[in-house]
């Protein structure tokens, strides 16, 4: 089933150990829409500025995401400038300009309305709600931030309560919540709306809480190289989401696989600067990963 | 087959959030020879003063626990005050007083020197070369702290590469290292002797490494209440060595399953005060567990 994704489009500078990257195709809506275009049709919604390159449209259309939603305003396309120390784990947004961004209202074509799979990248909650208002989805996912948490959490709220499923890190979690224990922050996270919580770890991998009792916990894949982790987040919901639209059941089962092809799928965007390589994998690549997370893991 | 323990048989007092132990039960060799007990026949060396109470004798005593090699000294048993921060990941030292144990030097008795499994507890390395000069063991494995990293390394590295197996967490092996990246971390120490190197990395789990591409990760178990996590890091030794030790063969698929009964066994310490609460389990509780294990990670 076809999915959407609601969220930035940018131009990123990143400083990483490995080197330099100056602005290069960024945007959490990007990393999400290339990672989940492996595994279903994806419906990108999002701005971008007279400044985005022709070869960045042309990208995203080799692979099949359909952009009727990209829609191109006068200005400059949002920017994002962000350096890593040499903990990769650790960084410092060095500049971050909203341009076209500021003003952004997102209008969802009609295909992008209809389909089944939605998930709300980290932008405003008042936007996230308008667009919850313009679609007809089934399965919702959201991603937040703790900007949101600290200075819009009514509207945060609102959103949680209309969403199948939230995806954010654990200090994010423990903020939203106040709670320090991962697991009773899943609970009460779930208290206020989602059936399901994905609670990303970083460098110790994620864990996902369903039901009571149902609780999955998977290690981040120990990779040869970092290069830049940038967008590896959205990467992984991008995989996680994609994955999903494509299972005929959603339930506890179906959410496990879906963190371990997400995580697959993140992996290697680590690997390359921007999307570089996420743009270049395949399905038969990321089920690949996925068995070394079963070697990593099962016993 | 069986298994030996040298180290530490204490009397702690600990204070965590959930309240006062004083003068408990403590050590590292008490906890993994309770541990372990549930595997293996074990054998405890190590010394105790005058003050050590009869009770707790008893109690290793009745577990099968062979105490041949548990000297009692003039003197005062090891004492170890500490107190667990709010965030029960965290805990200060308060007071320790070596007593007995400053003097003491490992007589290993003669079964125990023929057990084919050695398991050298945190203590000073030129205590534990005593130890391995004195046994005849098949497969060695060792704790160590970042003390003796500081102040004893030469010695240090002159045990580690006569040992098989290093049991150390995520901060001592970069520190012994000099190097950030667990797996890369693991190579150094592998090249400084042992074949397998697990790394402890508290509420976030344990790392397995073998040859070049066996990685084995493991996350924590999520429990319902951590009463007080001290020992649990011997209790995860004595569990993963006792389940070693009744194995026809030692290889990664062995000590990836070994790792998980460790694991299993040391989520019971963290249940109750000292070991009350490892000195009733038993080896069906611990493979509840262990399918608990399984439930979190297979996917």
């Amino acid at each position: 089933m076809s999915l959407t994704v609601v969220g930035s489009v940018a131009l990123d500078t990143v400083e990483t150990p490995s080197g330099i990257n100056k602005d290069g195709l960024g945007g959490a809506a990007t990393y999400f829409a290339l990672a989940a275009a492996n595994f279903t049709q994806v419906h990108l919604v999002g701005v971008v500025g007279e400044d985005f390159p022709e070869e960045h449209v042309n990208l995203l259309d080799s692979k099949g995401i359909n952009l009727d939603g990209l829609e191109r305003a006068a200005g400059k396309t949002f920017r994002w400038v962000g350096k890593y120390h040499d903990d990769i784990n650790f960084r410092d947004t060095l500049d971050t300009q909203l341009n076209v961004f500021e003003s952004f209202h997102p209008k969802v074509p009609e295909k992008a309305q209809q389909a089944p799979f939605l998930f709300l990248g980290n932008i405003h909650p008042a936007l996230q709600l308008e667009v919850l208002d313009q679609t007809n989805h089934q399965f919702v996912a959201l991603d937040t931030m703790n900007l949101w948490i600290d200075i819009t959490l009514d509207d945060l709220k609102k959103v949680l309560s209309r969403v199948d499923c939230l995806i954010i890190n654990d200090e994010e979690a423990k903020q939203l919540t106040g709670v320090k224990d991962l697991r009773r922050a899943a609970a009460a996270i779930q208290n206020m709306g989602p059936q399901f919580v994905v609670i990303k770890k970083g460098e110790h991998g994620c864990m996902l809480f369903g039901e009571a009792d149902e609780i999955f916990a998977m290690p981040a894949l120990p990779l040869d190289e970092v290069v830049d982790p940038t967008g590896a987040g959205d990467s992984f919901a991008g995989g996680f989401m994609g994955y999903l639209a494509n299972q005929e059941k959603i339930d506890f089962q179906s959410l496990k696989n879906a963190v371990v092809h997400g995580s697959a799928t993140a992996s290697f965007t680590c690997e390359a600067f921007g999307p570089d390589r996420l743009a270049t994998v395949s399905l038969g690549k990321i089920e690949g990963r996925v068995q070394e997370f079963r070697a990593l893991t099962h016993f």
